[in-house]
């Protein structure tokens, strides 16, 4: 059956094109800012194509459409396109085109390529450009055609800034950005734009709403030697904030104009800014903008990153309290579901509700950092599952509950994984969660020296896995933020070698201050899922004649489940190891139970093996 | 007191420079391939300026003459440039210039750079371009006016090739010709050009004796999809080599000829080459002649590099046997050492020629693989050390002793270190030891997944010593040639990160078939030095859902000393794996001992913890 909905909408948007002279259109899944939720402003590509994964390019020519998107989103997109017209790309499938190649092979010679630039990565923009150069195809990166047709279009995300206290954050504004202004000179940039929004979030002590679990604002930044320019919609500024910019020296301009006002600006100098977190569309602004000014664009990561990845003191400090009320809450969550396993009804949306809601009723907190992933059985095998109430499935007294979860609090972002024996488990069951708590502490008790990288240290999780012959399929850790993303660079912990001189530069040396998970796991689709993931902090350790050595200093304190745990898996340094986390855990959470019963189960549910 | 010796023959060299038109002269220490070690041919720089290290690298005008070498040969180079007149430049310290900068700000516009462009590697010799360019200073790089001054210097090594049975090789060289041809037809090149010593052996399966220690002959080698160009000393030619050639469909040319040869050629496509192994004339000579010809050079790594590093069955085969009847040497000879100690009069030198002759006495052996190092006490802790009969030290009954040695036989190239306790210890050093003999142990019992370099194992060893607060100033492992060298790549065990994009992409995973030293080590300068050195061969280890996994085996099966272990520092799992490798050695050993009292100390040497 055809789908008429969809017709109508791509027939509307070719009348656009044509119009436009644009010859193909394309449509990318993100928002501005290369943000991990793209709010529905942003949905572009569902509204034209019926399809909703979270990642997807669609792109059309008069008498042609084609959709491409990856691995997870197969089925769905076969079935969510039927009767559109619209042609799958099963991207990295063999003999499937990717974008680029597609668009060199089938454009005619100096055609029209339309699509909203400030929706695509510069990567991609450069890569588009170079492969369609040689047919001398023109990349119209300005044209939002989607937007004129989607009449009744959400809004875009608009909601109040917030500032935070200085003491909240152990550095003003103004400290902060002195450091930037110290590198721009070192690297002769008289001006640096700043497109990232959690490192515009972080620099200016402010915070906001406009990104789905991430306290962010839709926004730029634009640093001179004298000046700063911050771009926001102005229905997302408060008095306070108003007031806060003013003392601040902090220019407003209002955020939609961030084109034109980087075309119309003098350039005197070099702008500082970063390839891998730009826009195509402000980026190509940005180039020949600069030009015009005979100024040049020196290309370097935003300085912010890594300075946002290393915690101070005062974050340190306000970080493992976080952790500490945010393990106990979780700790009483899994106490409840253990004591009441066979008990009482239970299904995992009905859990996660009751989990979130112990976390919104924490001092401080401000919203979950992500959906509680709350997934019982083969549901746990799934690493990115979401529970709705619709599908929830019931949770029974046998085999495992994988919860995944965080709140971000005043004071700092949380995230933790465990996964629960809610009554008998089979051997490998209990092999495999053996396995798994053993990489996540042997990996917590690395000792390093200076310099190594998530690539040094990662296998220290892995090969007791590998070991065994088993992987899991992603990576060990990411980085945090504070009152920030979940997921934060620049530094991870995996072992992969990086695929571009570009990623390799990249590559991050793990240092004091910095935190990361650790959150090893088994997958055995169709049958349960194991994830155990702490967040440690990089500490120092000791400078010796040999060297400098790192540590890591564990943040979550949540029991790991001997119901669980098999012996014969282990060494006797596996269970020293085991033993003297579990006693930590006991120590630090028995005085934030809420009753005996749970005291007891905590001292019960720690015991020594 | 003045140098006349040095000051003349800088002087006679000056007046050489004034005629061809050259304002400053540079002299390197390598030789035209980069090779480990220069012949005495090459020793241009020592002779110009009394510095005898193996590194540095000898600056002059009419007015000023510099050196500049690494922090290894300071002190040496300070006493023998004394009455020279030649400045002394320490590199990485601090404010000291690189040559580059030091050439970029004193030399003058459009000014002349000479050099022997043969000796200089294509990576300096285009840093030096560039760095000079705005200058628009020339390069001479067909200039070897050394030569025309020291007018008794040696010949160019020049001893006879051999060739190597089929049989030994496990691969003729039309089959791995072939092998090449291919990886040309798929890079789209027409030509291809070898510079590298010890990948020409390998593919030709012929070996030389013109490096000390690397079994390999001066030599290019020019491929075409129908021809084969080897540029070789004619006076290396035997008839057997002759007839060989013949055979293969080689075409021999005179070595010397190879720069005109190119220039000469006419190129009807690209010529393939691994800009890391070429040196600068052949690279710009290749360039310049290529492009008359409207054809390209492509620049990827030698084919040849890989295809070496993975030992093929034969090779691997024959490389088992060889380090089997090595170990059982070395094993005899520590044997002797530790029966005799405090009995006869022992000193490094000494005992350095009785195990060399040893393993001279082994059939097959063809020569050492490289320089053995005997090293007692203190000495041991120089990572490179090399007693002599008039510095060599006496060997007591206490403290340790130490001997990293190899052999190259028909079937393989050996390397391998043991530290042997000669008398009573102290319980640093016994900590020390046992602490060495864990890393070893612990990276060789690593299992990995396919995909991991030398970066992700590395830890696997150091993680021992670095939560001991202790670490080794060198790499792991390196990689080991069949018949060749002992230092061959492209993979090694080394934690650190590439410091251009250049080497990480050069980064390789550890497959199976290739063979890795495992060497962790204790120094401490004026005390001890501890190394234990097993070489290990990558191989399968089993494929199931989550990856195809690897494993290390030994290939050296050498007592590691039970006289320096202290189980204090040991946990029941490194136990373990003490006692398996001993018991492995024991059983392989036994029947290469020659009498009841070697098997006896075999048997005790061995023993369990």
């Amino acid at each position: 059956m055809e789908n008429q909905v969809i017709r109508e909408r791509l027939s509307a948007l070719r009348t656009q094109m044509k119009s436009a002279g644009i010859d193909y259109y394309m449509i990318p899944s993100g928002d501005f800012h290369n943000s991990e939720y793209a709010a529905e402003y942003f949905h572009t590509r569902a509204w034209f194509s019926g399809f909703t994964g979270s990642s997807g390019t669609l792109v059309l020519s008069q008498n042609w459409a084609g959709l491409w998107t990856d691995g997870r989103y197969f089925i769905q997109a076969e079935r969510q396109l039927e009767g559109t017209g619209i042609d799958l790309f099963r991207m990295r499938e063999k003999d499937v085109p990717t974008i680029k190649a597609y668009l060199a092979e089938h454009m005619s010679e100096r055609q029209v390529l339309g699509f909203d630039g400030r929706v695509v990565s510069t990567q991609f923009g450069e890569e588009l450009k170079e492969a369609l150069s040689r047919k001398e195809i023109k990349l119209r990166y300005d044209q939002d055609l989607a937007g004129k047709v989607w009449t009744d279009r959400p809004a875009l995300p608009c909601h109040p800034i917030y500032v935070l206290d200085d003491a909240l954050c152990g550095k003003s504004f103004a400290e902060k950005l002195s450091d930037i202004r110290k590198v721009m000179a070192e690297s002769k940039a008289r001006a640096h734009l700043l497109c990232k929004l959690d490192d515009i979030a972080w620099l200016t002590n402010l915070r906001g709403n406009d990104v789905e679990c991430n306290p962010v604002f839709l926004s730029y930044l634009f640093i001179t030697e004298k000046n700063c320019y911050l771009f926001v919609q102005f229905d997302e500024l408060t008095d306070e904030v108003r007031h806060y910019a003013q003392e601040s020296g902090i220019t407003l301009v209002e955020y939609s104009r961030i084109l034109s006002w980087i075309d119309e600006f003098s350039f005197d100098g070099a702008t500082l800014v970063d390839k891998n977190n730009i826009n195509y569309a402000v980026y190509r602004t940005l180039k020949a903008s600069a030009q015009e000014n005979s100024a040049g664009v020196r290309e370097d990561r935003n300085p912010t990153e890594l300075m946002k990845a290393v915690k101070n003191e005062t974050e340190l400090k306000n970080i493992r309290e976080v952790y500490l009320k945010d393990s106990a809450a979780l700790t009483r969550f899994i106490c409840w579901m253990k004591t009441n396993a066979g008990k009482e009804d239970m299904d995992e949306y009905g859990v996660q509700k009751r989990l979130d809601g112990m976390r919104a009723a924490l001092p401080g907190f401000i919203e979950l950092s992500f959906t509680t992933i709350s997934a019982y059985g083969p549901n746990a095998a799934m690493m990115h599952y979401s529970a709705s109430p619709e599908t929830s499935a019931p949770i029974r007294a046998e085999g495992f509950y994988l919860v995944d979860s965080g709140g971000t609090y005043y004071g700092g972002t949380t995230d933790v994984t465990r996964t629960i024996a809610m009554g008998p488990l089979t051997q490998e069951q209990k092999k495999d969660y053996t396995l798994t708590a053993i990489a996540m502490l042997h990996l917590a008790d690395t000792v390093f020296i200076k310099g190594c990288t998530g690539r040094n240290v990662d296998i220290m999780a892995r090969e007791p896995m590998w070991r065994n012959h088993m992987d899991y399929k992603c990576g060990t850790g990411h980085g945090i933020g504070y009152m920030l993303n979940v997921h934060e660079g620049p530094h991870n912990i995996s072992y992969h070698k990086a695929e571009t001189a570009a990623q390799a530069a990249r590559e991050t040396a793990l240092m004091p201050g910095m935190i990361v998970s650790d959150e090893p796991g088994v997958y055995k689709a169709g049958q349960y899922g194991i994830r155990i993931e702490n967040i440690l902090e990089v500490m120092e350790d000791i400078e010796t004649a040999d060297g400098i050595f790192y540590k890591f200093g564990h943040l979550t304190y949540v029991p790991l489940d001997p119901d669980a745990m098999d012996v014969t898996w282990m060494t006797p340094s596996d269970i020293e190891a085991y033993n003297a986390y579990q006693s930590e855990v006991c120590k630090r959470l028995t005085p934030l139970m809420q009753n005996d019963e749970e005291r007891a189960w905590l001292a019960s549910q720690t015991r020594a093996l």
